[in-house]
């Protein structure tokens, strides 16, 4: 019985073309993590139940994807819950074992498991899929790759230099220039928050806020204003609705507006710091700008924040982001280690580098020389020329039937594959090689070490 | 409340080490993948329950790990089937996706649904988790990545021709010498059942057959016995008990022995072209081996079949195989399309390797040199210098904090960083450095461009 084959909603196939785009940015990220001190590690796909269940709220919960337990796994579950069809509780029991949700939680979990054997601070990065059962849309999807790096075990804001510094330098290397990197920290948020004296509506304050870009100066006081927040305690930070100047100015305009907040001036020093630091670097691709809107995962961030924007043509959003959260570990038992991480939205960046036109033409190179079958000895001499190219990383293979001479050009054809070797009995003799250029038709008899020299130089 | 953090049964943390060493060894069998003109394809981590189930037998269904439903996934399951705890009957309800068992049954799909996208023969390759749902033993876990190259819709026995080439340069790459590549041909296997007259019996045949280097010739003929089969037809196969001999002496052999079966000889003329398709092609690694006990997989292969041996003086069992198989998609409605693959089994080579000292020390190379925090302005001239030794790849970090000496060279220890550089204030004022061998405990004077010079040629 035939099936019409189709894939989960939510998942993609990969075709040779993207895989080798995919790997393109995978492998210069990693090449920079590594380059940058951090080291990798893998977890498994999936985690106990207990692991990611109440990490991510109960919105996250929904979406983890749950395994079923193997074998009889109703036999020992509750008999209530299956009379009363709770999905919910019967889930517990039938599937203790659930898809990753994230990078950041199974990290935590391998720092506090491997604490005796790491060595901190301990700089990881990790590049592995991840899984939500989100509903799909325009670049959402159920399987997605995350390429997250963090430091755990040191609250020093050199790392959040070194940060910035990577960012700069991945883009660069991947020649997307004209990117932003956005800077905020938490306790700037806070300070915000403790200057209007509403410091119990923080989360609130901060989603209005995050929206100014998008709903202007008075939609988010509206939004603020329907929250509870009152008007003259938003016009106590009024300036920060028409914040400009440079990453300088902006520090002295907020050393202002929280001069009376001791948590909102120590986000200024922290903000201060990773800017000075920076003052000799030499940025290649990015901007650094500091967006008091900025308010990303904000849940679990304590200190630094940051967001990477495409360059300005590109309309996308976001291609990256991270911060500093003061206790990550601390839900597996293990207090007091200070992390800071970022990461890379691979996705996006690909759509972006697609949009732009910058992925190198060679990323998906495949044959570069097919050589034409014409039966077994001829095949023997080709096979023998093909291995010494290959040797040499020069890409050649043998068609592998001896059919029509038409047929085999056609499937160069259809491969983009550029030049034919036609090495038929005369050939032998002469112990050469007819090479054809399949874009002008040329074609000229050459020896093997001519081939090999040609191909070298591409 | 804190919980003690572990993992599922039979899925593995890899440190960064093991991730570095498992990275060496797919990355030097995916550049021959390439070098090979086989191309990269991803296909999800799941795919739809009807998509796998059924087509690896009870048994693999029983293994193939299934994916509960998001949402309230009892609201439409069958009533009586609840009632009566049928496990198997409501896991097809409340699970329509599944982690995939193999890379197979995936191709094959990708194959059908891309069909009109493909250029045929199709090369292609993946690397890619699977689960299994086994039981964890030794060598064998629930997540596990396996290493696939095929050739979709060619019946050339080039293709067998070039898989041994394959992996004798895969195994040469990996500097592990002394393999063998085993070969056999199910027309073989069917032409024994043919002479003896016992066709119906060839599964039960060949896997007697298959044990033979375990329970000795005795031993197989009991259980050919048990299975029905008489010994005097076993007799008409005598000889294959004591095959001994070159690659040609076996073959010799077989066509006496086969000489009644027109299966029999088809397959002996296959490895007679693969043999000799390889008469002028230099083994790097590996030796050929005709091995007529081969039987693996033989529910699905058709033609060629491929094991790989580790080195005689590692206990490993097989650490690749493959073969060719006609009809693999045909189970999605599209017939006529013969395939031939081989695999990589990366968890045992990992072993091997691991069992002969055979990683590249350089696989697993962390920081080189580490420079000691001493403050803010230290801290700026060290990044500085940081930042022009990673441009040339040399791999360097600041300690993040300035925590005492004794301390951070503590951490150099720990980390077996084998280089430290201390840069205080009298090192700025002769913009110097300060290069500390930290095994020897020599310690000199230098400028950046001594320190880039040095480690450029490491």
């Amino acid at each position: 019985m035939a099936q019409k084959p189709s894939i989960p909603k939510g998942t993609r196939d990969f075709s040779p073309v993207e895989v080798s785009r995919r790997e393109y940015i995978i492998q210069t990220i990693k090449s920079h993590f590594k380059n940058f001190g951090f080291q990798p590690i893998e977890t498994p796909s999936f985690e106990k139940s207990s692991t990611l269940l109440g990490k991510y709220g109960e919105e996250g919960d929904r979406l983890i994807f749950k395994i079923l337990n193997s074998g009889d796994f109703l036999k020992k579950s509750n008999e209530q819950h299956l009379q009363a069809k709770d999905s919910n509780a019967l889930a517990s029991q039938i599937a203790e074992k659930a898809l990753k949700y994230d990078l950041t939680v199974p990290f935590a979990r391998y720092v506090v498991q491997h604490q005796h054997e790491l060595v901190f601070p301990f700089k990881r990065y990790q590049v592995q899929p991840v899984w939500r059962a989100d509903r799909p849309q325009k670049g959402r999807f159920r399987e997605f790759v995350q390429c997250d790096a963090d430091v755990i075990g040191s609250d020093s804001l050199w790392q959040e230099v070194e940060f910035v510094m990577l960012y700069d330098q991945v883009f660069h290397a991947l020649q997307l220039n004209g990117i932003t990197i956005k800077l905020n920290n938490r306790k700037i948020l806070s300070g915000f928050a403790e200057v209007i004296e509403e410091q119990d509506k923080l989360i609130d304050f901060t989603v209005a806020l995050d929206k100014l870009d998008k709903i202007g100066e008075e939609g988010v006081k509206k939004e603020m204003f329907e929250k509870g927040i009152a008007e003259e305690a938003i016009a106590k930070i009024q300036p920060i609705f028409s914040f400009s100047g440079n990453f300088e100015d902006k520090i002295n305009q907020l050393k202002n507006i929280l001069s009376t907040s001791k948590i909102g001036l120590e986000g200024v020093e922290e903000l201060t710091f990773v800017h000075q630091a920076l003052e000799d670097y030499d940025f290649k691709s990015a901007t650094l700008d500091l967006d008091v809107t900025l308010a990303r995962g904000l849940n679990y961030y304590t200190g630094a924040i940051f967001e990477i924007s495409a360059p300005e043509n590109v309309k996308i959003g976001s291609i990256g982001g991270g911060g500093r959260y003061d206790d990550l570990t601390g839900i597996f038992g293990l207090k007091n280690m200070s992390g800071v991480g970022i990461s890379f939205g691979l996705d996006r960046i690909y759509l972006v580098l697609e949009e732009l036109n910058l992925f190198p033409e060679t990323v998906s190179d495949s044959t570069q020389i097919l050589f034409i079958n014409f039966g077994f000895e001829e095949s023997k001499y080709a096979m023998k020329a093909i291995m010494k190219l290959r040797q040499k990383g020069i890409k050649a293979e043998l068609y592998p039937d001896d059919t029509k001479f038409k047929k085999q050009m056609q499937y160069a054809d259809k491969r983009g594959i550029k030049y034919a070797v036609i090495a038929g009995e005369s050939e032998i003799e002469k112990q050469a090689f007819n090479l054809k250029n399949l874009e002008t038709g040329e074609q000229e008899l050459v020896d093997l070490e001519t081939i090999l020299r040609k191909f070298a130089s591409q």
